[in-house]
């Protein structure tokens, strides 16, 4: 008894990091190779080396763990959150319901309108999927409200923001620690098309260029990495100099940022605190692998949490698939965690149709790498499918399906007199090769 | 006049393959440069290498030539056509309308229900983009209905039809050639989950086993290369053998198939006959570009048509999604021409909708490709349209998107205060640093 509670006070003031180091397999490591089928010493090594991170801060009550990195399958995210028009809590909670729904494995609550607080504390009491934030919203919003614009921010606000939400129960949060004097001044000398479209990285180069300092996030990293230490609040490096644009893609300035994200994975590895890096952003279809490659390289293989990577510009409308292709590629060579794109990117705020659309279209991209890249037991579920297809089950294939309710409805949609669909109807080369012909060769 | 009386019988009597050995600059290679926007003289080497291919079907009124291959951009497929169960031709001209309006480059009509070749003309009348067929399918089910069986089919019934239709100036034809008596000596070897998923190949295997004899398309076909040479019809050698599911992808049935294609490619150049190969199908995504550098390495460089690729089993009712991830990495490597794949594949016939959605997936893809594959100008587009974001020109970016009906909608369906989108509202990062910060860096 008396050991046990040691044990507790023990793990609870531990990180996720520091416990796997110490060569302990927390419960989070234990759920985590459980859902994933995976040895919990392979968890435990992948977290030691910080090659995984499990974003879970203990505050957040009812999480159920998730492990992103090598070796596990590829993760998807969804963004759900209000915007300075729409600040409707509902419509966020009922996102985060679909989201969940058709599988996402985490959701971050970006809201820059409304309550933004009491939004994320409801969001956080609402997921049992980790939840994760940009801070720097939240604090630039209150410099607005408070001193009428961002730039008049404090860097004691800001920390003050972030020790907030990590209290609040946040378990990741995306900051852009290396958005530096030194990006900006490669991000001028470089020249850009679409310049910085990251909010985050916006609100930080102004409020930079206008007080004439450094990035707060990183001249005062060590007390980030204390509250992120004490909550186990992982953190995701933030790529505030990401590319908007094709034309932007992989240049001086992405590539400057990368390196420091680099120095500062290593820096929060020694302080025991969990850290992942994001990514870009548009990116030509033959740039990827090798964005995933130096990723790799520079931050000695922490997971690399991509947004897209979207392929073209052109695609407004149909940014999911856009970002399908990306995200594919990406989780093949070695991304980790995919952001959904939804269908109303650079359009507008997506409602829960597109929430829906994103997230089926990141987890087809998710799994796909995971067969591809040999994630164990990721094609059972192929093989189940074909096995369905092959015996013209239709209720058992749409069972399996992604989204089993569109896939029957789909399927009925058309009256077929035979066992077939209506695609081929009486040819249907399954049931001819199968039922008539005799050269069934099934070999499972 | 006399002179020019005589280049047109010349040109009349010759295809595009035996025009192009000849040195001679075609119309139709004069409207591919035109429209690539490459020099005609790289065309028609293509076309004399046979790495190019223009089906081109003298026959076929009003036709806008389309080139396929090498240094061209990627080129999408729509397939139309009634089913057994749906035999209405109003809806496939429909579906033909549309495929073309989002951007089809050319069409398949793969009816099976109704007046086939009535349905057929009426395509061929109504489409300036290149037709295709799969002639098995007519001879299939006139046999069925003359005989009451597909094996009561003669080869002479298998070459009527193919001739018929090359009257009726069909411009590329789907011919199983491939599907050898060694093949399914492969394919029973090999033993499959989903066995033949080729209607084709299905039809023309249930043939051989039937009546102990070879394909016919394979036996004579010296015959077929008569009749393409005559009409100029390019032979889209067809994959009868193409995986089904990722489980039976890159197996020997598969390549011993494909092998057979290399060498009938070479026979159809030296008839003066214009060859590309049809390709998977079912496909893991690390499996993609290896089988694209196998295709080429045998078939000599002859175009490479790709179902899909889909790149993984279980997203029935979203394949338009699998299909352009596998399509994008397909033709990134090389693949020339992409056969769109629905939302209703695997679950039933497409409706209009459905075409829309994987003609513009499939373009995504290829247009994804052709910025990967250094196609000539592929990028202006994307260019433009970043200029228009990063401008903040909403009308412009509806009006370069490749739906600018969706783009549009899907951006008022918000009013936001502010001339940003209501994704980011006020804090448009895009806005704050144009406009506010005085950091403007654009290059463009």
């Amino acid at each position: 008894m008396a050991e046990a509670l040691v044990l507790f006070f023990w793990e609870a003031t531990m990180t996720q990091l520091e416990l796997a180091r110490e060569g302990a397999i927390s419960a989070q490591m234990e759920a985590v190779a459980e859902a994933e089928q995976v040895n919990p010493e392979a968890v435990r090594e992948g977290v030691a080396s910080g090659a995984i991170v499990i974003p879970a801060n203990p505050v957040h009550a009812g999480l159920h763990p998730c492990g992103i990195g090598r070796g596990l399958s590829t993760k998807v995210n969804a963004n759900i959150g209000t915007s300075s028009d729409f600040g409707d809590i509902n419509s966020e909670i009922n996102k985060l319901r679909v989201a969940v729904d058709f599988g996402a494995h985490a959701v971050m609550d970006l809201s820059t309108g409304g309550d933004i607080p009491g939004i994320r504390r409801a969001v956080i009491a609402a997921s049992a999927a980790p939840v994760g934030t940009v801070p720097i919203y939240q604090a630039g919003i209150e410099a607005i409200e408070r001193h009428d614009a961002i730039v008049k921010m404090t860097a004691d606000d800001l920390f003050a923001v972030i020790e907030e939400q990590a209290r609040d129960g946040v378990d990741f949060i995306t900051v852009h620690c290396g958005v530096t004097q030194s990006a900006i001044a490669r991000l001028r000398q470089q020249g850009r098309v679409t310049d910085v479209v990251s909010r985050g990285g916006a609100f930080l180069i102004g409020w930079m260029l206008y007080n004439e300092r450094e990035n707060p996030l990183y001249e005062q990293y060590d007390r980030l990495l204390e509250i992120a230490r004490e909550y186990d609040v992982t953190l995701s490096l933030g790529d505030g100099m990401r590319p908007g644009c094709l034309a932007d893609a992989t240049d001086r300035a992405q590539v400057e940022e990368l390196v420091t994200l680099g120095e500062l994975v290593q820096r929060a590895r020694q302080a025991g605190v969990q850290a992942m890096v994001e990514g870009p952003g548009h990116l030509p279809l033959n740039q990827i692998e090798a964005n995933v490659r130096l990723q790799k390289s520079l931050c000695q293989d922490a997971p690399f949490y991509v947004l897209g990577p979207l392929v073209t510009d052109v695609a407004a409308g149909y940014d999911h698939i856009t970002g399908a292709i990306g995200g594919a590629v990406a989780a093949a060579a070695g991304a980790d965690f995919l952001c959904y794109v939804t269908p109303s990117e650079h359009l507008g705020l997506p409602d829960a149709d597109d929430v829906k659309l994103g997230v089926i279209a990141s987890r087809i991209a998710a799994h796909a790498a995971d067969i591809a890249k040999g994630v164990s037991r990721a094609g059972d579920w192929d093989m189940k499918m074909s096995l369905a297809r092959k015996g013209l089950d239709w209720a058992e294939q749409a069972r399996l399906s992604i989204d089993p309710e569109r896939s029957w409805k789909v399927h009925s949609r058309h009256a077929t007199a035979g066992l077939a669909c209506s695609m081929c109807g009486a040819f249907c080369a399954m049931d001819l090769v199968s039922q008539n012909l005799g050269i069934k060769t099934t070999r499972c």
